[in-house]
């Protein structure tokens, strides 16, 4: 079985070091958190997780979910324990006290999810979907629909779900057929078929709330005639206890390749009976400001499921033997020197490595952008991070999973054939994680977000408050030659990016496809400019450590040499990126169809 | 169910007018093959691979292989498709007339087997094991062993395995524990566990023979000492007719991620009697020189299941509609637009058929080159055809495979979440095709073997002797202005590549660790490089069919456009490759163990 050790150390570097959140006087609520807190509910999900959660995430991939006589059946093991992560809490952490949530910080939270999907990305996605559910309520709903499920979404007691996708409608929700009907009391009855529903149903709670995109009877054409209900598995009477079932059913579990212990349910509504949340014809954008969030809860299955992958390659490539090392003999008391003495072998780790550990980085600073915006005592603060964190979007989800899925792969391949068999677990990383480059929006949809929307909508100001701040912190670090390759690594990957986005802005008005066709490696090249700014600042932290004389030497110096890594063989691949964003986009924009 | 189209055009234009395989008359047998009598024999196979393998794919995979009795039971369909397999006689298309073969050219075959894999890649393991075990006893066994084994294996009644992995021994043959005791009339008795057996027992066919290498007693240490056995499920009486089980089985079935149809087994031997194949304690050498041919049936998987990968998402973006055109509404009639307007799901088509193309006419080159090796007249022409094929051998095995996992990738995600659920058959080409870069040895192990052993052994002669045909392609062009652009591309993949490999020639000096750590980037740059120059080569020959007035210029224009695609984007990731190797090698082979 797979091991797991919750990276804690990177997550106190992290908290403190890199982001000085307990500094952050100006945000609500952060006065109330300190790191023995912190290292305390950290500590407590890598328990949980370590010890609940990871023993059931082959056994859940193995038996997978049963659909049976209308009720979803979920692996062995997973009601109990998610019985006890209710019990334990761990579902309100990041939730409005108001509602019994402990209202923590985001930039808590997504730490506490990195270990969950780590775990079991199956498992998590039962908590991760209901806490979609609660955001939607809690930003959008009325006072009484927030009175009749958050405290019960929040504890944990009920679930909820995201029913958006139809077998013709995806991407483009504007195709969706499922039509709302008003009846008595201001409800509406909800008639359609969804398919794709994460936590469709199951028995690991008393009720289910489904969140359902569908159309009124007077909705104009388009994405604008939207709306989005609230539709209870069980009807919930005026004093919260359940009624009865509502008109709907899993009318069948979908086959897949991977996330076997998550119901994926294919959801059919007969006149089901939910309440509207937010306004007619609203539905979108209520998903849609919940999107940050959500985008980033799917990067994190990137970086997890990375994580643990290349925790067990690690250990695999130190315990395998087998060949010996170019250079010589290393372990002449063994029968083969180790498989870490192959170049090959060693460049997928260090790739993997770097990848995860910068993204570890990322992942704190936009779930930190999200606090700020929310959070911010100076209204214009809170604007400017809700603008970074929307134009970061699309790299924490699509960049993310992407290279998270490719460091899967590698993690994989440094098992040989022992990584195609379920033995090992490791072919169960590749197929669990590569739903999540799809889902929330295909990462080429993510790619579109990020040139089409955040580029270009506010013609490049959110890129250049970000890109004024790699030329501050450049500026600020450029007299110190301890700094020198990495600011080096930096500035080029900010070059590339700063010429790629030119020209995507040129192309824009000559051939608006050139965007799209543009859009991929304009994406990737953003991310690895992205990674390479925390590298960066990861370098600055640990230097400054290690002047400082720290007695935890060794681990600042990794942070060091991982870094140097990073802009030496991540860093390389930006020219070419801008290269093929310059180079290929208009004629792949004009590429006649009958060519194909 | 995915479609295929057998790419018959594609095969003719390769073998006819970029190889001229029918002008070859300095080799052996070539001039008994004529258009006529190749198009039927790939139309045959065609009909076969898309009526009869095909829809077994998706039941083969979902059923899987079953363990009863001792016994493996293949999938439905699979014993009778076999059965008329063989009883076309498409088993014999490449073997020994002597044995009943049709002594066609490989570069015939190979095409055979890209539908085989394309249609059903569990299935064309079967035959292609078989022609493996052929491939070993027609070169090294004994004419005694001949007569016994090599007309059955020739007509496909028996089916032939490799016995190379245990749990502890892989990569490093070296370390494998099965022994060889002599016992009487020459014979040896074989005892101990072999893992990964693909298709190690089955109802196919009533006799299967398990080549297996084990150590004689007297065996030296290391690789040198080990030998390679034929060693029959059955035992064969000296009419031919078959006797008692041996003593060996299959005692468990491997789960794996994919080739679910594929019986791939646990083998125990436990005293089974074997005959010995070539000379005691050479059978490493023995199964090295069917190496070459055997690593190209692999590259041709990654060839054949991106293939098929394509033809399907190429059909699914033409049908799926989604969305609009950023440049505006395409087709009005319609309530969106097909997913083909978008400019990502372009990049990735574009990238998938470029590769797959260029990649056809490069595993064209290398059979061609293997049938010269084995056929030209002249002796120095055959040794030079043969040290090209085997420095091209880890880029069809490796590259190609990498890139054609990337490639059906990129195909499922076209689908976005119907990719994920078994139903439309993408994620199972994704799973299947994962092997390709893990078995015949890790794509790890054949960088290593092009960077350590193919180039550097010769002192860079071979690869002298390819870029000198290079250069002499550019030469004799030059003068043609409207191949200046495929020209250019060329020549900016092979200055990259020349630089690298000098690189590399320094580096193995200084530390010899740093060819590993350099291998996987150099090995992707010799790729591009690659199907830089079959795309140069097929640009000039379109050019010269438009040139004469072809009356299908649609088919050579479309091929001008993918190569101009192929030069603008694959060829802008040579740059970025080669720095790879420059910038990162060094800090591979040194990082420190601790700091992972």
């Amino acid at each position: 079985m797979p091991i797991y050790q919750a990276p804690l150390r990177d997550y106190q570097f992290i908290l403190s070091e890199l982001l000085s959140i307990y500094d952050q006087t100006e945000l609500a609520g952060f006065d109330e958190i300190d790191p023995e807190l912190t290292d305390a509910i950290l500590q407590g999900i890598a328990d949980f997780t370590t010890d609940i959660m990871l023993p059931l995430n082959a056994s859940g991939d193995l038996e997978g979910c049963q659909l049976k006589d209308g009720n979803v059946i979920t692996p062995k093991g997973f009601k109990e324990a998610y019985q006890q992560y209710i019990d334990d809490g761990w579902a309100t952490l990041t939730c409005d006290p108001e509602y019994g949530g402990q209202g923590l910080p985001e930039v808590i939270g997504t730490f506490a999810t990195e270990m969950k999907t780590a775990t079991n990305m199956a498992f998590a996605m039962y908590p991760g979907l209901t806490h979609g559910a609660y955001s939607a309520i809690h930003v959008h709903g009325s006072d009484a629909l927030k009175q009749k499920y958050l405290a019960k979404l929040v504890s944990g007691e009920w679930t909820g779900t995201m029913n958006l996708t139809e077998s013709h409608a995806g991407t483009d929700l504007a195709l969706l057929r499922t039509k709302a009907t008003p009846v008595a009391d201001g409800k509406f009855a909800i008639s359609g078929e969804k398919i794709f529903i994460s936590s469709g149903d199951h028995d690991l709670a008393e009720n289910i709330v489904h969140l359902v995109l569908a159309k009124l009877p007077d909705a104009p054409e388009g994405v604008k005639g939207i709306s989005l209900f609230a539709v209870p598995k069980f009807h919930v009477n005026n004093d919260g206890s359940l009624g009865e079932a509502n008109q709907l059913c899993a009318s069948a579990l979908e086959h897949k390749m991977g996330i076997h212990g998550n119901s994926t349910c294919v959801m059919v509504f007969d006149g089901a009976v939910g309440e509207l949340v937010g306004e007619p014809h609203q539905g979108l954008k209520a998903m849609f400001t919940m999107m940050n969030q959500a985008r980033l809860g799917v990067g994190i299955q990137g970086l997890g499921v990375s994580d643990i992958a290349y925790q067990n390659a690690l250990v695999y490539a130190k315990e395998r033997i087998q060949g010996r090392a170019l250079s010589g003999v290393k372990q002449p008391q063994q029968a083969a020197d180790s498989i870490l003495v192959h170049g090959d072998v060693r460049r997928m780790l260090l790739s993997q490595k770097s990848f995860n550990e910068g993204t570890r980085a990322l992942m704190g600073q936009q779930a930190l952008w999200l606090d700020q915006a929310e959070r911010h005592s100076d209204p214009v603060k809170a604007k400017q991070a809700a603008a970074l964190a929307a134009l970061f979007t699309p790299i924490v989800k699509g960049f993310v999973t992407d290279q998270g899925f490719k460091a899967c792969v590698d993690a994989q391949q440094i098992y040989g054939g022992h990584g195609y068999i379920n033995e090992w677990g490791m072919e169960q990383f590749v197929r669990d994680i590569r739903i999540a480059m799809i889902y929330e929006g295909t990462n080429g949809v993510q790619a579109l977000d990020l040139v089409g929307r955040k580029l270009l909508s506010d013609k490049g100001a959110t890129l250049t408050l970000w890109s004024d701040m790699v030329k501050g912190f450049i500026g600020e670090h450029s007299n110190n030659d301890a700094m020198k390759p990495y600011l080096a690594g930096l500035m080029d990957a900010a070059t590339d990016l700063e010429k790629a986005t030119g020209f995507i802005a040129q192309s824009a008005a000559k051939n608006p496809d050139m965007i799209g066709a543009a859009s991929m490696p304009y994406m990737q090249l953003f991310g690895i400019s992205a990674l390479a700014w925390m590298w960066a600042r990861i370098a600055a932290t640990s230097i400054a450590a290690l002047d400082a004389g720290t007695d935890e030497s060794d681990f600042y110096q990794a942070k060091l040499n991982t870094a140097e890594f990073y802009m030496r063989y991540w860093g390389c691949q930006t020219r070419s990126l801008r290269k093929q964003v310059e180079m290929s986009s208009a004629q792949i924009a004009t590429f006649d169809e009958a060519d194909f």
